[in-house]
């Protein structure tokens, strides 16, 4: 009798990938469950035992908090990245991490089946997929949800046939996804891009009408463009994130409204909270503005843009990201020093910044007395500088600008 | 007896221009001063007459108010601008303005000469010289200030030995520059990077935190990328501007913190107050969201780059901006349509947007039963999409990403 | 009795087509073939007859030489277009115009459907498509070759058996697509990019080596960006272009042997022959060295390169490319002048280039007695230019570069 | 009594460095001469001599060919880097090699001054300053022929009183820089655009006309993006580019015509030799086609542009510039193979390219039995692809495009 194929499911706990253990049993799989924790802040022991309980011969639960801050977050805080200068990345940084573990249970129980419970319709079945190929291109993935056809009534009637339980908050309007660098929601009244976003649609922060009213100031200590202490105190990337996501949520900061364009071509609308990100993205990028060149700032956008564009589309492990990756932390050492930066309701006000690697210099920048540029050497700058533009207007005209 | 040569002063009313008439009397000049109303609320016609007492042998006042708006405020609109992500460009866009109408003077009297008040450190004797020569490279500039060397102490002296008369705020530490798109602040203790500035730094808005309690909702209606409505109520774009600065002081918005790259290759660290200019460039970016192609928003960060890097060269006429300022109209005739802004206690936030050209499609994005959207379509889509990938790993190896 | 619904075919006359006209036939529609003479050189009559024997209900056939050099190579030339630097999208810039007019006719004869011959793995499937929906977005296309599933001894069969005409040259290697832009050849020993190119792969152009020993000096005169006249002979463009072809072939010139990146994610090697563009975008890009600015020529090669992707990718009817092509256009109005170039057994060799719109400035390039350029303002320049190494240096230590 | 001021003076030989020393004698400084061999073919042992003659303290000869081409040309080679898409950077690329020899010897002599022979107009005493600083910004730079003030006749004279001697080919109308990776040449005739070059300009390769009439095939093997063996012989890359001057000179390729923006804010025409040069970034380019990804070669003309921006620019020793020496290598290590070139009368032709890791798939593009691209997956992908046109279309219109 032969052997029947294994799959790994990238299980979540939901009723999409209960239905889907079953649904892949069905096809005569034997399935693998595997439950990342990358700061959801879910009970996973006890995803991890239902996944068993539907059917599956194993369940795996894996903390992948530090990893993701270390070796996926510490790239977008390098990079600024902000998708469309706006989304702070949040479901497509955890894409390539989980899909890389997927594939190192495969290679363990020798399977050759990577199953993921994504819709036909989002980002996240491109990232999983390219992520998972980009590993190892000979593992053949399947998507169970995009697959099936089920509606939603034919789903729990399966649900029900099959004894997986199906969860009492299955009306919540969202759609939710939620890990250490913050929280997406979609679907609901939030699909009316001009309704504004109820309050039941946040989590991880108040209202900034409901935050307190004392400012709250912290101080960033950052190495290498990475941050390594808050307040002074030495603590690991995710535990500063953590926290941070715990005092900005507080203070009402890192809500964001953005109608986004995703890769498989449609505009949706999404509501994230991030505090924690937009917090140290703030600080890090205050930071840059007296440690870079004025060159090497003006070259980085574009950088950023291609590089969030990357992630975005689930190329984060691919060569150009790889490259840009190298770039980026190349870049970054010298990015070292301190943001002291303000919540209050809402904002995030950097309102300081120094460092001994500060290319800002006083001496130059002061109009007192210790004034040491030499205002003289701009009559010769500028008589060179405006060449080209007095040439074109000789020749052009200058009419057009009269 | 020969004809004296003839100088057109851009004239402020200040210490550092009505010295400068005396200084270029000196030299053999007619003086003929110039000052121009490009929004800074100050009484214009005691300025105009000030130049006279100090000796100019005529004085000009002129209100340029709607022009600066609709001329060139409207093009930052278009572009986004934002020096460095963050500086709105506040007196960058008021210098061309202020350059050409002085060019207009210089040829009105047959004046070869056009004199500034700006030292040689700065942004704006550049950008003075450049805009004055990109209309008529024949004129010849010169820079009083930049020229005699005085001390503080000795101008001053120099000025009460001639009659003209000293402020009284003159020890303020502050060097501001306001206009209807704003106000910048350097110099004093701003020239610490670390130090907070004091609350006396800013005049427009109040802090956040003394901003009122109740939120304020405001609807601004744009055509063409512009906006043309408050609240429904048509009004040109200079009143807009005026009404937003007003309001959004209120509220505490549109306070700037920047260390900036200078053109003449240093930092300096300023601090704006722009609140009509942040709400309506936050309003107009959100807008685009809506009614702009992916394609044409992903490519549009790198124009804006280069138009903001233009207009702070003090190349806003020049051959390439003036491409950039025809392309960015020709994108903005889609950008139609209503957002509706909050303000709180600092924060500016989009709620909602809408527009008869909107290319969000609910029908594509919803993931209720009206989904139209071909989930199928993402198997096909994705196998091309991966295959270069797949391509990569096979011949460069997965290990990397392992 | 439901009337049949109408396809418009695309149709080459050649096997692919023909067998196409049948197999649309048997499903059930009445098809209307269109064949389009974009400059192919070929006996566009007879392939008209063709499809009428073969059984299409109409047959129409359209001269468009004229209106592809106007309104579809007159962007190229603006835009010096060479997807990946190297290939003047011959094919690609073509397409458009065929899928504009294919779409004509369906409203002219009321149909809903428009049908290609091109398979499912090239890029031109795509640029049909795309260019279709881009006019007519609720027109259904089909793609007969890519849908059928036929092996070559299956699809002659079938010709065979509905007594289409089964050309001769069949035995061919080659893919090839021609019109007034060049040559293109896939295919065959082709398809080992370490292969020398057969000289049976080319048609319109001699081997260099071929090619007669005296070189041939032609000038031609550009009006915005356009090339409006040979060697003093005023003539239309697509005329122009045809007597380069000729002249250019002759000498050798505009052989391109690369390997490139479909949109459909695979590389591959491709031959094209296109010595009327080569001639004319060589002359163009020298143009533009002495009639635009360094700014304005230093923005444009990322233009290019993204309007060259564009066309490449089939988006050359799509809001981004339509603002690009309006860019293009402004910025050109300055390219007038004239360049002579030097053709000689393969080689472009722009030999000198004049305009009244010059920005080159003898006096100021100089090195005689004529010289007006100040010598000494560059030390100033320097000065202030060089303050950001300086700094950096001092900050970040010079040792790196020890 | 008090030590004379040193200065280090790059010294070539020819009058205006000869002048120099007598110059820097009179204002009272001990010369250290230095006179560095990056491939310019002179006698340099006769120029060290020359020096100590006439006055200079000390005299240094220095063999830099081998650094010039690993630690300079390298970069070159792997950005692919052409000014303006045209100009290889030939003086560009030697002169932060040079400063940073002349700072070396400047640290060891304990001499504060670097002296150099440029003029005011040119990029060169840019790039010399502003690389000298780069490592060292304490040191004071001095331009002794800017300075002057001298005619020629002038020069002449003073020269003949002081016993310089003077060249014999002074009235040479060119102005002449070489070194390993070519040799410009302006001035003269050469100042009219228009005038065709005359022969005399050239000195490293014949006429096409005058090159053999047997074609020359070359096979170059690159490791990580730079060459190691020619025709499989394993050689250094200085040998490698030497040998290629001369195999490419006799064929007569690498002639280049350009008209430039120079730094300093005018065109300038220059006419250029570079066999080796133009032959190896031809052989490197193309075999990128096949050895990196689509996005990779796609961003990296972006980069490509800023690199030779910077290196024209004197910022060779710079952040940005040195970010971008690691992002060049780090993407050039899939840069392995082999590329077979055809040199024929001024023709450098790439016949054929082959590697071990090259991403271009036989099976994937091929259009014969052995395909195993799925083109049903075309469907789905252009389903998916074309979304945001159709979308566009419904909403803008399609009627601009009718």
């Amino acid at each position: 009798m032969k052997n029947k194929d294994k799959v790994v499911l990238a299980y979540s706990g939901g009723l999409d990938t209960s239905v889907a253990i079953q649904w892949l049993i069905d096809k005569d799989y034997d399935v693998i469950a595997c439950c990342l924790d990358v700061g959801e802040g879910k009970d996973l022991e006890n995803v991890r035992e239902k996944a068993l309980n539907v059917g599956a011969i194993a369940s795996i639960m894996l903390d992948k908090v530090e990893t993701y801050a270390d070796e996926y977050l510490s790239y977008a805080i390098r990079g600024n990245s902000l998708y469309e200068e706006t989304y702070p990345l949040i479901s497509a940084l955890s894409r390539p991490l989980i899909a890389k573990e997927l594939v190192k249970i495969a290679h363990q129980y020798d399977a050759k089946f990577i199953a993921h419970g994504c819709t036909g319709k989002g980002n996240d079945q491109v990232r999983f997929e390219v992520a998972i190929h980009s590993i190892d291109p000979s593992i053949t993935t399947l998507a169970p949800v995009r697959d099936w056809g089920f509606s939603r009534e034919e789903e729990i009637e399966y649900a029900k046939a099959h004894d997986i339980p199906v969860p009492i908050n299955l009306n919540s309007p969202y759609s939710i996804d939620q890990n250490l660098w913050g929280r997406s929601n979609e679907c609901g009244i939030l699909e009316d891009p001009y309704a504004m976003p109820p309050e039941d649609a946040y989590d991880l922060t108040v209202a900034p009408k409901a935050a307190p009213d004392e400012e709250k100031i912290i101080d960033i200590t950052f190495n290498a463009g990475l941050p390594i202490a808050l307040n002074g105190n030495m603590m690991p990337l995710h535990e500063i994130i953590k926290q941070l996501n715990v005092i900005g949520g507080k203070h009402g900061v890192g809500r964001i409204d953005h109608v986004e364009n995703r890769l498989v071509g449609i505009k949706s609308r999404e509501v994230y909270e991030a505090p924690g990100a937009m917090i140290l993205l703030t600080a890090h990028k205050d930071l840059e503005t007296i440690t870079l060149t004025k060159d090497v700032q003006h070259f980085k956008p574009y950088i950023e843009q291609q590089f969030s564009n990357l992630i975005y589309n689930g190329l984060f492990f691919s060569p150009l990201a790889d490259h840009i990756k190298n770039l980026l932390t190349d870049i970054q050492q010298y990015v070292n020093g301190e943001t002291k930066v303000k919540l209050y309701k809402g904002n995030i006000t950097v309102i300081g910044r120094k460092s001994d690697n500060a290319l800002y210099n006083e001496k130059l920048a002061t109009y007192t007395k210790e004034d040491t540029f030499n205002h003289q050497a701009s009559v010769g700058f500028i008589e060179i500088y405006e060449l080209p533009v007095k040439q074109a207007t000789r020749v052009y005209g200058g009419e057009q600008h009269e």
